[in-house]
């Protein structure tokens, strides 16, 4: 693709900067310098950080922080010389005086770079567009992140099974079981096969209806329990994401219905997913499916129930990237894209379920990059 | 403190940003918009994090995204309502026009709220400057996440000493004993133990020479292994962060020197550590111990050797945060403050040694907010 775009500059660390970590390629902690000059990749690191990054040859060029500290601060003698100054110093040496950031490129260090004469432009949508088309390379990344995902799930059925129903309860080991026993479970076998799991949720009756609940105390017989893991891979950074939703005991013919009805959608979705259609109209499969059956989404005092998030979205070295499968998103899905497809619905009092995978955009069917079955009724 | 600084604007989601876990309380892992009305703080969230955030109670008042979206596309019916726009409609219904904004704030959106007319002021310095002195509450969490920590030296340690010795090899199970068993062994008692310890040290011989080397491989008896571990309390959001220096076998005589010179360090700089010293005084101290044993810092074309960083940081909400222990430091430590005091030397052939702990400046000896013994040589 021609880019007449300048190059790209950032300052964030690659924990919370997934674009830091795609242009990167090694993962500093604390946030530094990158840039581009043509199509080569400069960085600047601390004593503490440059034999590391220097040795995982990512970059072109790794420069001594302190060396251009110094040379800045005896251009600007009156002021110590911060980050701005440094990259001005810097960007001055290879005569690059244009770039571009991102949107959340941070304010402060925007304004003076501008004070100090640098061309910044924000960049007009993601800092790396490609980014959302997946080499084969990243399509395995993710694969496994859903392989990490998919063992976690394992691990939430097998505790599940394995727990002892007593009446109204599930015992293990002579105790309650609860969700923070499950999302132990989940996360130590995930720990154990290189990835880390943050915030899984594991949520029975009531709590599942507010999707982001991680879900805490005591899971019942007979409720749904919806199991959301989304692991990152240590050794690559990639997610993957999966959910399924599990009850231990007898479901209810509301429950299978409400179960059904989304694994529906779900189908319905995947059928849709493919290159050139616009991830609303992905969305809107799950709307109808919904309505079909007779699902209603409203606001109520205490919250919204029915489906009340998107269908999807992109997933990469951010567990949320683009693009978004909603109701605005009226963008035509690329060739190469993965995305979640994970309808769901919630009512308090009867509980919540979602189904989520993950696929890769084709010009066809699209291609699952997670593996886990749907059985849910744990007898 | 009286404020007469505007009230704060904030646009990110908990896990990145501890400012903004900080103000809110309550964990959202998409971004998402909160900001002051004198005393009250007020958010705007999605039907999908609306009724979870509500039931926190840590807003004074949750407003319901899609309403205000709603109201901000009425106003610009030429372009699609985004982040701005909504804030410009919320800000402007609550009569407030003006914020202070951190140094991080998105550059976008920064941008494009003064265009809107919005009075956007940079922090000078922190957002919330008061989270550098942590309440009793706030060292409490800190010292929870050290009692993860020492959990975590606990676990290295009896897989350090349950290894069996053979030539220059340590066994464990039949297997070669790895920097991942070791990180593997810490990180899931950190799990069980409510924590999450992620990019955990374990390095041993010349890869500890490299401070943020995470240690990969077979790890060898005789050899210093540096095991540095900051897990987070997942409860509270708030750090540990530990380090010890272990060998197992027989250590040399230059080995035994380094380590005794390095908590030699560690304890000069802790009786130096008090309400009113200035950061870079308390690393002086520690470059003086170094000198005066001798032991040199300097770069090499492989990197720097010796004492090659600072000497400590502020802990809490985020694992690096202010004040700083270094060479630049010239602020003074106000009471309440916690800080990491983590001298370490580092020369390639012999090893490197770090040792680290964290404590609470007050008007006298500092507290220890950490407890783990000092032993090293497990023979």
């Amino acid at each position: 693709m021609a880019r007449s775009s300048p190059p790209p500059l950032l300052f964030a660390d690659t924990g919370t900067s997934s674009d830091q970590l795609y242009f990167s390629g090694v993962e500093v902690h604390d946030p530094f310098i990158a840039f581009g000059v043509g199509k080569r990749r400069l960085t600047l690191q601390s004593a503490l950080e440059f034999g590391r990054v220097k040795k995982a040859r990512t970059f072109d060029t790794v420069l001594p922080l302190e060396d251009w500290r110094a040379r800045a601060d005896a251009r600007h003698p009156r002021r110590k010389a911060g980050v701005a100054e440094i990259i001005a110093e810097v960007s001055g040496h290879y005569r690059v005086r244009r770039f571009r950031v991102a949107d959340d490129f941070p304010a402060a260090l925007f304004i003076r770079l501008r004070e100090l004469g640098l061309r910044l432009e924000l960049a007009d949508g993601p800092l790396f567009p490609e980014r959302e088309i997946k080499s084969a390379d990243e399509a395995k990344a993710i694969r496994e992140g859903n392989r990490l995902s998919a063992i976690g799930l394992a691990a939430a059925e097998a505790a599940l099974r394995g727990a002892r129903r007593q009446g109204n309860r599930l015992m293990s080991g002579g105790r309650l079981l609860t969700s923070e026993d499950v999302k132990f479970a989940i996360e130590s076998a995930i720990l154990r096969g290189g990835g880390l799991s943050l915030s899984t949720i594991v949520a029975g009756g009531d709590q599942a209806c507010d999707p982001h609940e991680r879900g805490t105390g005591p899971l019942r017989p007979n409720e749904l329990i919806v199991v959301d893991i989304f692991p990152r891979v240590v050794a690559t950074g990639y997610f993957g994401d999966m959910t399924r939703t599990f009850l231990r005991g007898r479901a209810s013919d509301a429950q299978r219905r409400l179960v059904a009805t989304v694994r529906e959608a779900q189908r319905a979705a995947l059928k849709t997913v493919r290159a050139g259609v616009e991830g609303r109209a992905v969305h809107q499969q799950v709307l109808d499916t919904f309505a079909a059956a007779g699902y209603k989404t409203r606001r109520t005092k205490s919250g919204s129930v029915g489906f009340i998030h998107g269908t999807g979205h992109g997933l990469g070295l951010a567990i949320h990237e683009a693009p978004r499968l909603n109701s605005t998103a009226a963008v035509a899905l690329k060739l190469g894209t993965a995305v979640t497809v994970e309808p769901g619905l919630y009512y308090p009092g009867l509980g919540g379920c979602r189904i989520e995978d993950v696929v890769q955009v084709t010009a066809r069917a699209p291609k699952m990059l997670s593996n886990y079955h749907y059985e849910w009724e744990l007898r």
